[in-house]
């Protein structure tokens, strides 16, 4: 019943992606999840992503089973105070909206500072909120919003964060490992990320790179056991093992693919691979009369938002299933604002996995007969 | 920094196990977690899943990432009402009492009945609790106790569940897939089970078999967004996707290690395969001069508790060490009534590498010159 192996999948969607060879073999050997050796790759795993942010001084690592809203959920609750607490979450897309969603379920007071989807919150505005409300403890930014794929202002949101003497918590989840992010150069309480974006690892684990202080300060505040984050970081101080059964597969395949990111040349290699494979894609968008979303210094080199064309002869599924039947696989939009579809940058895709894509949208086009001046989305 | 990939792990532990070279290999592909192939793919490993415990007719599989007390955590925190809800826990092991933190930590009203950890509850005594608190709504047992490798009496305390007019929720992790489990002979609520363990797949994902009329009670009831799965079920119904990103290769082998499964011959080819390699183990230690913490009545075909020796010259650690060395993982105690170790019987191991234990095991004695009598426990 199970499909054949077919390694050679073009993943276009944020994640999971298409990871290396290397990393799926990494899958091909069992480990005793207490035994000495996977101790051993799971400490080697978490200062290798400290490093990354470089956070190795006054931050820790703390992984967390599950999807990457494991590891948001889970440092939310752990962090933000169940009682004097109070998160401004700021808002311009789905995953903003999911860190809401997660505030109101688990009972964290909060207020949304909301924006379009096309727009990055000011941060003078953010200072503006932090002045009005002194019971506000912790901002919530996502770095790169997956949703259109929109960069936010991190390195401000975190200076006037910084000045107001709040925390910062930055759900990283579509940036780390490719966009740079210096906990030495921005103050940030937690940054979470997780091993299938641009670490290019298997899904299956996230992680927290958190202030030791506020892990030490967050014992039993969490919500929930399995997401302690907390709980998690003092078990591994006094045994080095994961509190409940890890993903050992998962985690050996992120130790390789750590190893062929820092062979790759690090985030700053990582960041102009990605950034040369979003060039060519919307550049080659453009020049078959494609409209992105959003505006070039908007644009995060992660996943692009396509403007769905108004030509009733354009079918974004018959694209899908026939890119699909090439092993190249879309993604579907995520904006509210408007009709969309995305294509991701990230995982190991290169230049010529762009260029065949274009290749290949062009010849649906040709196939669906839409005129070029069709690709123009609706006014 | 990758260990080399060696696939000849004898893990005899609880799981992670040792896992089937096809198991594994269907880890090589990548998977697009909103593609129709997946999607394909998780509706038929959710079908396989409840159909091993009959469960097709008013059951629904609901899978959730992360570890086995992650799937614990979400369907107690699903299942039981935040208000009006009250669950008795059967405790005779670390797994029971992780299910009464679980409830201490979410907040959901329960009492403790505890038995020693080699004694199962009576149901008559489970019976008296629920007649004395009519205010219980929840009975929540722990099928296989591999705190010590107890069977508990599923069977008797569902039928005294049943007729005093309560739900059960089951904690099947270390039973599912080799021990008979019929929910059309059982009344439960929801039965709790891994990947990772009889069913021989890769640790990542968790599943609970839940009746398909409390998921549509129970929205809105979780503790947590990441473990609603009455979130997540009402999700599946709609797209038949993952609310958040799955682990894509660890499904992959699930289904792969669900082919190996039937194959075998179902649960009662698997459950007869490791009643042998109990009963080769056992008989094994015990010829060697070991003592069992458990009688064989109470002894789960699962993980054997070996009462720790009396003779200083025996080592434990050294034991370890030189199994290891040869690929052969053992397991430390838990019980908390007296020193043990562990020996596990489940994964893709079989008589021959039980003898070969056995063999490794002696060799390790003669080297530490431990004598035979000296093989008894402390009294």
């Amino acid at each position: 019943m199970t499909e054949p192996a077919d390694p050679k999948q073009i993943l276009l969607t944020p994640g999971p992606l298409t990871t290396a060879p290397t990393t799926r073999e990494a899958m091909l050997r069992d480990w005793g999840s207490r035994d000495g050796a996977f101790i051993e790759m799971t400490a080697r795993v978490r200062a290798r992503l400290a490093a990354l942010a470089n956070g190795s001084e006054i931050h820790v690592c703390v992984p967390v089973q599950g999807s990457g809203t494991f590891a948001v959920e889970a440092t939310i609750g752990t962090l933000v105070p169940r009682d004097r607490g109070r998160a401004l979450v700021l808002v311009n897309g789905a995953y903003g909206k999911r860190i809401v969603r997660i505030c109101q379920i688990i009972g964290r007071s909060h207020i949304v500072h909301e924006t379009a989807e096309d727009t990055p919150p000011a941060a003078g505005d953010v200072a503006a909120r932090l002045a009005d409300d002194a019971t506000i403890t912790h901002v919530v930014l996502v770095h790169c919003e997956t949703t259109s794929g929109l960069l936010n202002p991190l390195a401000e949101i975190a200076a006037v964060t910084r000045t107001a003497g709040r925390k910062l918590i930055v759900d990283a989840m579509s940036s780390f490992g490719a966009l740079p992010l210096d906990l030495s150069d921005i103050t940030a309480e937690a940054v979470v990320a997780s091993a299938n974006k641009c670490l290019e690892g298997a899904p299956g684990l996230g992680f927290a790179i958190i202030e030791k202080q506020a892990l030490a300060a967050a014992a039993g505040n969490a919500h929930a056991l399995s997401l302690d984050l907390a709980d998690q970081h003092a078990y591994f101080e006094r045994t080095g093992q994961w509190r409940f059964t890890p993903p050992t597969h998962v985690l050996a395949a992120l130790d390789a693919a750590l190893d062929a990111h820092e062979a790759e040349g690090g985030v700053a290699a990582r960041g102009a691979r990605y950034t040369a494979n979003c060039r060519v894609l919307v550049d080659g968008l453009r020049a078959l009369g494609f409209e992105t979303f959003l505006p070039d210094a908007l644009q995060a080199p992660i996943i692009v938002t396509v403007r769905m064309p108004v030509d009733p002869k354009f079918d974004f599924q018959a694209l899908y299933d026939r890119l699909n039947r090439q092993g190249i696989v879309l993604y579907p939009g995520a904006v509210t604002q408007e009709k969309s579809f995305r294509i991701g940058c990230i995982g190991q895709v290169f230049e010529d996995d762009m260029r065949r894509t274009l290749a290949a949208i062009a010849d649906a086009l040709a196939e669906m007969g839409v005129a070029r001046d069709g690709l123009r989305p609706a006014a």
